[in-house]
């Protein structure tokens, strides 16, 4: 059984997130610096709002809890620092496009105006594209000789994260039964979630160190705990709108197999990713206590 | 003067050419294919319908006589063919998403439906988002150690384009002088075309060889041409709707100097490259008249 409730202010875990996005945050702050003064001013204002509205910055934080766990740091400066600013482009892109009209067509992210909102259809539309060549551009200006491989496997989770984007649009059309909604998932959330966590060893090590199956399932997990999250939390905890999911008639687990069993599955692939964190031992507790977090989260 | 039309059938050129379209389309082809078997398939034939719809094939034209001028070969499998499809990609996207509702609104592009019209728009933001990542993907699967540079060259020019698009949107509302024009231009059209060329040249020998200026003027030229040809030509030429830039109010060097002044500052920018390419010796023959063509042609 995974602990319910592992994150309470002061205790590590939160201070850990907190450091994490702020390492983040100043990486992105620098990046868009420089957009401004190269212009245009409108686009990188909300490339700014896309970027720097908050968010829980936990793809950097398992990219760099898994760096750690193979013995690298992940201080200002460090590859996986420029890694996990590059996965923020990458995912910020996607929340943008994700908002637009024609897609989920959303008004509010993280209890802000979405960047069409904010801007206009067309700003957010190359805000979005901006934002995911700025993510490889960024990464690829690191001169260490791991920054290519890095590059690589977010550009492939980049274009499964599409595909499941796609599927799920389809999903609307031809409800999907289980294998499908996981397929899904997989690739919509799963993907860049592992990226993070193998992107972490491959900033460590060189290699991904087979990471990226429990990485997928950290991904499953954290889908499911967002969906969860969706049939019982406010507007106000989430700062999106809620339930949206069911009124679009969107396939998630807990839609499929209920509540429960969907929080069961979620724990079962949680505790897949301890078993595999518990093999690299004491370096890498931060990296299982954010696996604890992805599924117990209240926001 | 430049040689007012350098391209009829049969001429070396127009073989060169369809040679060059024709390993970036078999190139194209092999991935659209992979993705296809993977799905989601209204996804993959989004993408295929962008990106096998015909067009010059311009850009790994350009990135293969460059190569070649330096002595690179540029056949099937090479890695400046990679590259090439790597550039088609990119061009691809930034024309899907170009012709969306909220941007251009164009429902023809090559004589075919554009994207959102033959799927819808969701299908075409996806798809522009897909061919974006699967250009880093593609070029980032070749083990040649050059790769990461290509990949590098091509994401810094795929965000200075989206800047181009965006300065683009901001000119229909404050028209911008000849320097804010040009500025315009070089990043939304030259960038793409100069990635083309420092590109071929890095392909070839692991430097741009300081050809990025020449290839910034070479888009120039290509652009002045564009817009002469939309003032010029019938839809039926084009495959796209012609005179909507002087509509909508569009700030381009013929509407700011008049045709002819315009077309010769085209030329005096191909006149620029061609005695940097003239430097390169024998093997640039080709380039040259590729150079040539990119003022001249009547399409």
């Amino acid at each position: 059984m995974v602990e319910a409730s592992p994150v309470a202010p002061g205790l590590p875990l939160e201070a850990y997130l907190e450091g994490a996005a702020r390492r983040v945050e100043s990486e992105l702050v620098r990046v868009i610096e420089a957009g401004r003064r190269r212009g245009p001013d409108r686009l990188w204002r909300a490339i700014a709002h896309a970027l720097l509205g908050g968010g829980k910055r936990l793809r950097p934080a398992l990219a760099f809890a898994t760096a750690e766990a193979f013995g690298a740091e992940s201080g200002e400066g460090s590859l996986v620092v420029r890694f996990g600013a590059a996965l923020e482009m990458i995912h910020g892109y996607s929340l943008v496009h994700d908002d637009l009209p024609c897609m989920d067509d959303d008004d509010l992210r993280r209890g802000r105006p979405t960047v069409h909102k904010a801007f206009d259809e067309a700003t957010a539309v190359l805000a979005g594209d901006a934002l995911q060549s700025l993510a490889f551009e960024h990464l690829l200006a690191d001169p260490d000789p791991r920054a290519p491989a890095l590059a690589a496997l977010l550009s492939a989770s980049a274009t499964r994260m599409v595909e499941g984007q796609s599927l799920d649009l389809l999903a609307e059309e031809e409800p999907p039964g289980l294998d499908e909604v996981l397929d899904l998932q997989a690739r919509k959330t799963g993907a860049l979630l592992a990226a993070a966590v193998t992107g972490g060893a491959v900033a460590a090590t060189g290699s991904d160190q087979g990471l990226a199956g429990v990485g997928l399932k950290l991904g499953l997990a954290f889908q499911i705990a967002d969906d969860l999250l969706d049939l019982t939390a406010t507007a106000d905890d989430l700062g999106k709108r809620v339930r949206k999911d069911a009124g679009a008639g969107k396939a998630t687990l807990p839609a499929l197999l209920g509540p429960e069993e969907a929080r069961r599955r979620a724990e079962g692939y949680c505790e897949e990713a301890l078993r595999a964190f518990a093999g690299l031992g004491e370096r890498a507790e931060m990296l299982s206590a954010l696996a604890r977090y992805v599924v117990a989260r209240r926001k």
